[in-house]
Parts: C-alpha cells; structure tokens; sequence
C-alpha cells in the first residue's frame, strides 16, 4: 500500500465532489490509513498537552477523513467563498480536527502536535478559525449546525452550489437549538446541509441512553430530514451515505455508527476517556497499537519549547455597499428610530441588491418584521428575507455565519430577544470574527406596555464583556439613518439599539436638524448637542432629547449645562469624553441599567485617568414598570424634569 | 342559568381535582358563562390600555376557564406549596388570564379591568406574580413549559401529588427550550405535568404553517409525551382531555384546537388582531357580541385614575438548613474552590435531606457532575440528583422554578453554560424571585487549556444587569466552604463563581488560615487580607493569592500594600470601599473582563462619590488563550509579578 501522503491524496483524488460511483477497496485502505495516521496524532497531541478529549477524536476520525476526501475544501481554497465547508459542531474533537487537517495540507505536523492547547498557539483547546480548514470556533454544544445553516443561507442568496458537512457529538444531539436549525433547514430547503453524527452511544458521564433518553430518528424525520445510518469506521458505506444525501431534495443526517476511543484498546467503549489523556505506558501502548513511533513522544516534547505557533489571523470581509442618500428629517417629522432604521435598510438594500459587485443583503426575522420594520425590506427583497420563526438561538448563531460568507447580515429583534436570550451565540459571532448586524428594537423603559420582562435594559452592559462588538444607539431618526447606513458597511459585528416610541428630531439651537444632511456617522465620537459652561449631561440613545429640554429649562434659571451625546458608548474615547466634562459636574442619563450602561462607562474612564468630578448617573435602578414609555421613564426618575433636578442638586 | 358568580362557582365544585366523570350541559353553560365574562373583560382591559394582546387571549379563554374550575387551585390556597399550579407560557394572553382570575376570586373586577398595563398597576403587560395566581412571569416565550418541569420535580421530591398545568401558545412551540422541557418530563415520569397548547394557527406574522412549518404531533411523541387532541372551545372534550391526560403515567399534551380572537367576529381568525386593539364602533360592536355592557367603556375609564392597584410582594421562602460545621483548609491542604464546594455541598445535604423539618436539596446537572464537584452530593443523596443532559436553556428555567416550590434548588455547570448561555433564563430567575443557587465553576482564564470559548469571563458583568442576584465569588477553599454553607440557606438568587486550579489557602501573616474557625461568611463584606500604608489593592477571587504574593515581593522593596478582597462585587459598600482605599494608588485584580468587573463597580463607585485615585484596573483585557492557566493568567497580565510592577507604576 502507498503510504507517501502525497500519494495517497492523489490516489483519494477521484473521490473528490462525490463524482466515483463508490470507494474502491484501495482507496478504502488509503482513507484508512490516513485516519491511522491521524488518531497517532491525536493520541501524542493530548499527551503533548495533558489535556483534551482523546476518545470522541478517535470515533469521529474516519469521518473527518472521508469528508476531507469528498469536501471541495483543500488549503488552495479553504478561503475561497464557493469551497465547501466542514462545520466540527462538537468542537472538542479537536485533536481529531487538526490531525485530519494535518493529512490533508492545511497544518503542518511539526506545528500542530507538539503545540497543542498551549498558550499562544493556534491549536486550541477547541476549534477555531485561526487554523485553516476551520469554519467555525465551538466547543459550547449544539451551534455547529446553525452554523452550517447559516453558511447555507449565503450560499442560497449566492447562487452556489456548495455543500455543507456538519459533524456532531451525540451527546449534545438534545440541545434545542439543534431542532431549531433543523426546522429552518427543511423550511429552506437547504439540501446541500449534510449532518454525520458521531453517533457511539457515550458522553461525559456516561452512555447516553442514561444520561438523557431521546429518539435521535423520530425527532430529525419529524423536522423533515432524511434519516440515513451506516457503520461509522467503514469508508465505503460513509461514502455510499454521503452519497445517497447530497443527491437529495432534502437536508440529510447519517447517523454513523461508531466506537469511542476506536483504535485503542483500553480506550474503545470507556467514558472516562471522554475527556482523559492516556499517559507513561499506557501512552506508548495506544501509540504501538494505532501503529505509531513510540521514540516520537520524547522528539515531540522537544518541539514545544520556543515561540508557539500563531494562528492566523481572521480577516473580515469588506462589503461592497452603496449606501445610499441619506433621509433627512425634520422638526415635523413624526418617526420613531426603529422606522427611521427600517426605512434606510429597505433603501440600501433595493440600491444593492442584485446590482453587479454589490454584496447581497439578507434579513433574518423572528415573527415580528413588522414590529421591528424589516417589513419594509421583505415588501421589497423578499426572495432575501427569511422568516425563521420564534427560534432566537439558532437566528444569532446562523445570522452570525452567513455574515462571514459573502452576505451583509442583518438580524432586527426585539432586544431582549435579540441579546439578552442569544447572549452566549452573540459572544461566539464576535470570537469567531463574524460580521453581523444585530438590530435591537424596543430597548430601554420605552418599550413601554410591555412590562419588565420585555424590557432591555442590558444591552451596553452585555456587549461591553466582548472586545469586538460595536454598540450604536443613535438619539434620534437622523442619526438613527445615519448610524444604520455605515453598519451596512462596516465588517464588523455591529449592534443598533432603536427604542420603540416617536422621538423628537433633535435640533440645533436655529431649529435645523441637529444631524444634518453634512453629518456622516462616526464611530465613538461624542456629539456636542448644546454647549455650556456650568455643568455636562451626558446622554445615550433617545434621552438626549430628553437632555436638551433639562437644558433648556435650566437655562432659563441661568443654568447654562454643555450637552454631549454618545451613541457608541463602548467606542468612547475616554480622553476626549474627559476634556469635554471639563472638571464640571456631569450628570449621564440613559434608558439602560444605570450601572452597567455609559454613566458606569464614563465612570471608569474618569477613574483609569485618576480624574474626580462631582457624578450623578441617571437611568435604570430597578425593575421597571408597564405603562406608557413617558410615565414608566417619569416614575424611574430620568424625565427630562429629573435630569434638571439632578443637574441643580450638584450645583 | 345562573348568573351570580357565586352560585356558578358552587355549580362547578364537582369538577374540582377532575373528580366528575364528565361535565353536564350545565356545567358546560356555566363554563361557556365564566368564559364569555371573561372574554368581555378582557378586551375591555386591552381597549382601556389602548395595548396588549386580545386575540389569543380570547383563543386561550375556555382553556383558563377549564383549568380553574379543575384544578386545586383557589384565592385561599395560592400560596400552599401542595396546591396545583397554572403556568402561562404565552404571557402576552394576560388580559386573558388575568379576566380568568377575577372570575375564581383570585383579584378583582374593578382593580384588574381598568388598570391593565398602567405603569404601577399589578396587571402588567405580561403574567407578573406579583397577582395572585400567577405562578411564573413568561412573555419571553418558549420557558413556561421549563418552569412547569421545575414545579413538577420539587412535587417529585416533596411527596407532592400535584397537578401543573401548562398553557402555551402555537406559534412559541419551535423554541427549542420546549424540547428541552419535553425531554426532562419524559426522562423523569412528570405524569402531573399537563400542556394545553392553544392551537389557533396563527401568530403574530400570519398563519404559523407559513411562518415555520412544524409537525407539533410527531415532534411531542418522539419525546415520549402522550398527544391527546380536542375542540379548545368544547367545555365537555376539554375535560375528558384533562381527565385522559391526568390518568396516564406519562405526561401528557392536548392540542386544543381553537380560534384566534375566538367570540368576535370581525377578530375571529384574523392575525392582525394577536397585538391590536379595536378602539370606537368596533370596540362597541365586540363587547355587544360578547353580551358585554357598551355603557361600562366609560365607567371603567374613570376608575383609570388615581392610585394604579399595587401587586403584592413576592416572599421568598426561607428555607430550613442546618449549614453544619465548615471544613477548615490548612496551609497543606492541595483543594480547588470548585472541590471545596464539592465537599461542602455533600456536607450539609447528607444532614438536612430527609431530616424531619428540612429543605431538602436537589441538585440538577448538564452532564458535568465530575467536572463540578456535584457528583459528591450525587453519591450521598442519588435521588434528589437530577441528570439533565446537555440542555442548558431548560435546565436554568427549571432550576429556578423549583427553587420557588419548596426545595433547595442547586444547579453546577460550567461558567459559560450556567450564565452565558442561560443568561435570559437566569434574568427571568431575577424577576421572578427565584432563589436558585447557580454554581459557575471553571470561570475566569482559569479555565485553562479549554480556551477561548469556555472563558467565563463575564460572569460579574452579566449579573451587574439584574437587581437582585447576588454574586459570591470566594478567594479560596476555606472561603469557598463558608459561602457554599450561607449560599445554601440563603433566601435569594445567589451565584457562586469558582475556577478550575487548586488554590494555595489563604493565609494570615501568622501563617494559620485567614478565614479561619471565626470566620462567618457576610455577603458584601471586604476581606482586609494585609494591612499596609503605601497603596491598596482591591481582588476578586482567587487573585487574592496573587496580590498576596505581590504585596510581599513590595514589602521586601520596602512597599507597604494593602490587600483587599472583595467576593461579593455586587454588594459591596462603596462608602467602606472609599475609607479603606483611603486615597492611595489602587490597584484592582480579577480573572474577570476588566471592563466589567470588580474593577469597574469600584470605579463607579468612586465617581458616585466624586472621588478620583491613582488607579489601575488589571484583569482580562482581550481574548484569551488556550493553555496552562498560570501562563494564559501571564500572558494577560495579571500574575503576581505584573501586579506588583502595576503598583509600582502608580507609586
């Protein structure tokens, strides 16, 4: 048998695209011998790092092998926008992952084994987008297959015809959000979505049948899937089941049989290998029995010393966005910032989409387009909204992974919905260097009736824990125009928080539109509203209306107070927000958690530069209550009466 | 037939606990009457309001009528933990629910019907328990069937033969978290737990076939429930439904079959009216064909002045806990917080559950007992351990249901799966006055070679967004000891963050332990770990070590520092914090997202007061990486020596 690498890819060479009828008994022994190869290596990797998951690497290993041989997904093109993808949705396979990528070109073996789960290294503990060949960072149970689907989705508004190979753990089979994605899966049709499912039977704590029963067949047929089973080490039947998938209507999953630990004899069956690393004999026995080089353990020890590998870095792709001319509103203009961002989206959106070199926009919903204005966009692009129903989880993660594959994703919701229930997809769109546009509506005590459990009062404070996300909450519907044409743009994950009620157009003091047709949007500067010498109103989002009367009514008691805007709390310039408070008095206000939104923001950029000014932050203290926005604001205490009071209570 | 409501109510004793055998044709009236009553009431609540939800709460109504006259559920008994219980998981039906109510005496007419969603009112915009008979607060759907899960096991636990009846919208049923629920109930033999799904085809966007297609047949049996089927607005089927279902060792589903805005004929059927309000003719034209009175629309609007009708305040129940004799660490104890709590827990649940008089505890768990040190508890106490698989979203909701019924609720996992991803269930804890024990451990860059996407970096930032959680996070094993014992008779929402290392015990200069056999656990105090003059630095968790270390490597440089501790970041006493720092250059530490930490409530505290320090804010500043935890703690820049170098820097 061959056993130069090169050989053997060329070899495996016909199975690529799923064009050979089947596998023949060499190249089954080829892909074999690969997979040898790699469960060597990921034996010696978590031996290397004391650390990882030997067992679900090995089971899943041939199936990692063949789709590498059948994926258009080499390390030529594994940037490319038409190669296929491999979503690892049980991310902790990864020492199965890199081993399979090594075989395959993408990683070099002198990198990956010694340098596994080590600080500063790209071979992490799970997969992640710094390593080529991988897709998608999970590891947190359950997303893979929103991932795919959201690749799917770009792929469908693409035109491409590329196919998507989600691999899963059995254990994380009853996470929700898997039925979720299989739902808009099947809604969509998105036949090119193939999901192989690790399927050998044991997790963490034992076999899975006990930890938390579930019928793996009935519940993918009831969301429409095909249901297809093979043995999970047998190359032939792996691909004969790929096979039989793609040439479907429909999405598919293979449950592929399989053995834990496959290959090691001490390790096939037993749970605790799950997540423990063979060591001293033991080790040298797995290595012995998979054919590997016993001498290679001390060699490889060897190689982690030095600079780790770095992975690479992820780059976002830039957008080609016309983003039109801007609507300007004035004084009588009756509109609410959420109208104002549904109306600059359905215009960008009919300039871009299907003009030549323009990047598609799509629009994800969860039932409530006409709530949140995507309505707009869906009367005029409706081959490119999607209606994915009451399923947030799936939507984040999904919109997240259509970002990064050739499409501007726009995601609107109401912001508890939008944030606070996909907190946790949010914080993996921003490690996994997406792009999306998530567009938060109703947030803040405005959202009025609602009551408590609707209320978003959290948004600054739960996006201020990731490094990446950009937060704009714009005062007014200019801005809000403004504000939603750059995010179109810009590739970067990008969160627009739009209150529901009417706002007032913020003016200057002549009457004409504070955010004029010369204002163009900036990203972390600090609008100057009113200027003044006795004390500063820091304000976010629609409170800055609220601030210019506080001011307005101070100055007739001879008050002059500077008002100063920011909508892009977490892009502050903490310099220039200190050289514009002056040493004055400084109130902040904001429809948001008062201690975890701008005013806790601007707090800790005053005590980083040591700077002391007399403080009162207004906003959300407690629960708010359900009633119209205007009362609700009143009774928590940052009306603009409220505002003014605070402003002569520091003086 | 009847009218006064008193006499209704006598007729349909007999239904009471589904003792009849059947409803007769007068008690089918006498319900139809209850329910037209209702239905009145309730679009007259929503027209008063000008919002709120009338079409499905008119769909919904013979559902609320049927349950309360069958269950064992009365004004008198609502507090009684044996009593049955009503969970609304389409909380936006309040109007529907909260007209059901009056009807049973559990609040009345004129404080409920013209008071709905005004701000300060009881009759929020969405189900609060703040009104009598409200068990959980929904309107975030997909949840109500978790919280039922919830109430079930703590009956399950209590020798408790309740009966929890869940109502839920069709358009909520592809949340994922409902198969979560579904899955438990199954696994655990919920045979109590009753779903009612108001099934009227539509939503808020349209027809719910359109909007995502699910098969609600297939998908509740293949998790094992029984699926029973029936006209929703037949008095006569619903009740042999609810007494079929109830018969079963299985839990059971009815999908009941019914009309969106059910009673009003230009409503019947028709979207729109899930979220819209008929106002003028039409409002008189739907309360005449409800037989409703037209001459009360401006009655009622004058009873909407005044004081709004105060809810009542939500107890938590104190539970009854013998917190036993802590275990005291010594300076050659090898322990990680996470086994000490581990320990702790085993400790104080082998002497209270089943002691005469006790709480009991119960335990749920993700598949990561082992890992989280429950596994302890699991081997003393294995019946009351509940082994949840890998479904997060339910398991947080259920937990903190639970918690509210009698048991001790602890829940274990992973610091990003406890609260990253159950965030929002974890918010709704928060606003339903829960008091469940959520135990995050693993947290911090202390998580080690798992990498990025297991980073519990926010831990503190989150629940800095809610009100009432409080947030312990102990400096060492001893610590570690006496806050599990407080956390676990403590009448609230607590969260206690642990990581993965060992941890040195803390000590006293003397060299004996610092939290010692004195020391008590008081939430929101600050731990004085070294006395010193020339500058103060302010720890969370096991940083404390760390600052310990760097104060000493200052003293011999002839620097004098004194080390704070603070565990409960959200309670700390921000005038005391101000006096122990004392002016001097500070310094914070945490293995916690500076931005959002200890670091930054302490900022905020300062400028409240108008204070400004020298300060330094240390702790997690980007991303993470994948390794040893000493070195990723190193590489971010927080190790004892960069603590040192960041007070000399100030000084």
């Amino acid at each position: 048998m061959i056993k130069e690498i090169n050989e053997i890819r060329k070899a495996l060479a016909p199975l690529k695209n799923l064009t050979a009828a089947e596998v023949t008994d060499e190249q089954a022994a080829l892909l074999g011998e690969i997979a040898r190869r790699a469960r060597v290596d990921a034996v010696l990797m978590t031996s290397m790092a004391s650390s990882g998951h030997p067992g679900g690497s090995l089971s899943s290993m041939d199936i990692y092998a063949t789709i590498l041989a059948v994926a258009n997904l080499t390390p030529e093109n594994c940037d490319a926008l038409d190669r296929d993808r491999m979503v690892v949705s049980h991310g902790h396979t990864s020492p199965g992952v890199y081993a399979s990528l090594v075989e395959w070109g993408f990683a070099k073996r002198e990198k990956a084994v010694p340098n596994f789960r080590r600080a500063g290294s790209a071979f992490q503990g799970h997969v992640e987008r710094v390593v080529p060949g991988v897709d998608w960072a999970t590891g947190n149970l359950g997303q893979g297959l929103s991932a795919g689907v959201g690749f799917a989705i770009a792929d469908k508004v693409c035109g491409r015809n590329s196919r998507i190979f989600v691999v899963m753990g059995d254990g994380e089979q009853p996470k929700g959000q898997i039925a979720e994605a299989r739902r808009i899966a099947s809604k969509e049709g998105l036949s090119g979505v193939t999901v192989l499912i690790d399927y050998n039977h044991i997790q963490i704590s034992g076999k899975i049948e006990e930890i938390m029963p579930f019928d793996l067949t009935a519940l993918w047929k009831a969301d429409g899937w095909n249901v297809f089973e093979c043995d999970g080490h047998d190359f032939k039947k792996l691909y004969a089941a790929l096979k039989q998938a793609t040439d479907s209507a429909k999405p598919s999953v293979i449950l592929c049989h399989t053995i834990m630990g496959k290959g090691v004899s001490f390790m096939e069956g037993t749970p605790e290998y799950h997540g423990k690393v063979p060591s001293g004999d033991l080790l040298k026995q797995a290595i012995t029995e998979l054919g590997g080089d016993v001498s290679e353990i001390e060699t490889l020890k060897l190689l982690r010393k030095g600079d780790p590998p770095k992975g690479r870095r992820v780059k976002c792709l830039a957008p080609s966005i016309d983003t039109g001319t801007p609507f300007i509103y004035t004084a009588s203009d009756k509109k609410d910032n959420r109208g104002a961002f549904g109306a600059a989206l359905g215009d960008v959106a009919e300039k871009n989409n299907g003009a030549p070199g323009r990047t598609p926009i799509v629009v994800f919903d969860c039932d409530l387009a006409s709530s949140v204005k995507t309505d707009i966009f869906q009367k005029k692009v409706p081959s490119w909204f999607f209606q994915c129903g009451i399923q947030e989880h799936c939507v984040a993660t999904m919109a997240g992974a259509a970002s990064t594959a050739g499409v501007t994703a726009v995601w609107a919701d109401f912001g508890v919905f939008g944030i606070d229930e996909a907190y946790n997809q949010q914080r993996l769109n921003d490690i996994n260097h997406a792009q999306v546009k998530t567009v938060l509506t109703h947030v803040g005590l405005d959202v009025g009736e609602d009551g408590v459990t609707h209320q978003c009062i959290d948004y600054v404070g739960l996006l201020n824990n990731t490094f990446g996300y950009k937060v704009v909450v714009p005062a007014d519907p200019n801005q809000t125009d403004r504000a939603t044409r750059w995010m179109l743009s810009e590739p970067a994950n990008v969160c627009l928080a739009v209150g529901r009620s009417i706002q007032p157009v913020l003016l200057k003091e002549d009457g004409s539109p504070f955010f004029d047709e010369n204002y163009k949007f900036v990203y972390g500067e600090i609008d100057v509203i009113r200027k003044g010498g006795d004390a500063v109103i820091l304000a976010m989002g629609h409170t800055a209306g609220l601030a210019v009367k506080a001011a307005e009514a101070l100055a007739e008691k001879g008050i002059s107070v500077q008002v100063l805007h920011s909508s892009s709390p977490l892009g502050i310039d903490g310099d220039k927000l200190i050289s514009l408070i002056g040493g004055k008095p400084l109130v902040t206000v904001e429809d948001h958690n008062a201690n975890t939104g701008l005013g806790a923001i601007a707090a800790l950029h005053l005590a980083r530069a040591g700077v002391g000014v007399k403080m009162k932050n207004l906003g959300v203290t407690r629960y708010g209550e359900s009633g119209a926005s205007k009362e609700v604001i009143k009774r928590m205490g940052f009306s603009a009466e409220c505002i003014a009071e605070a402003v002569e209570y520091l003086l």
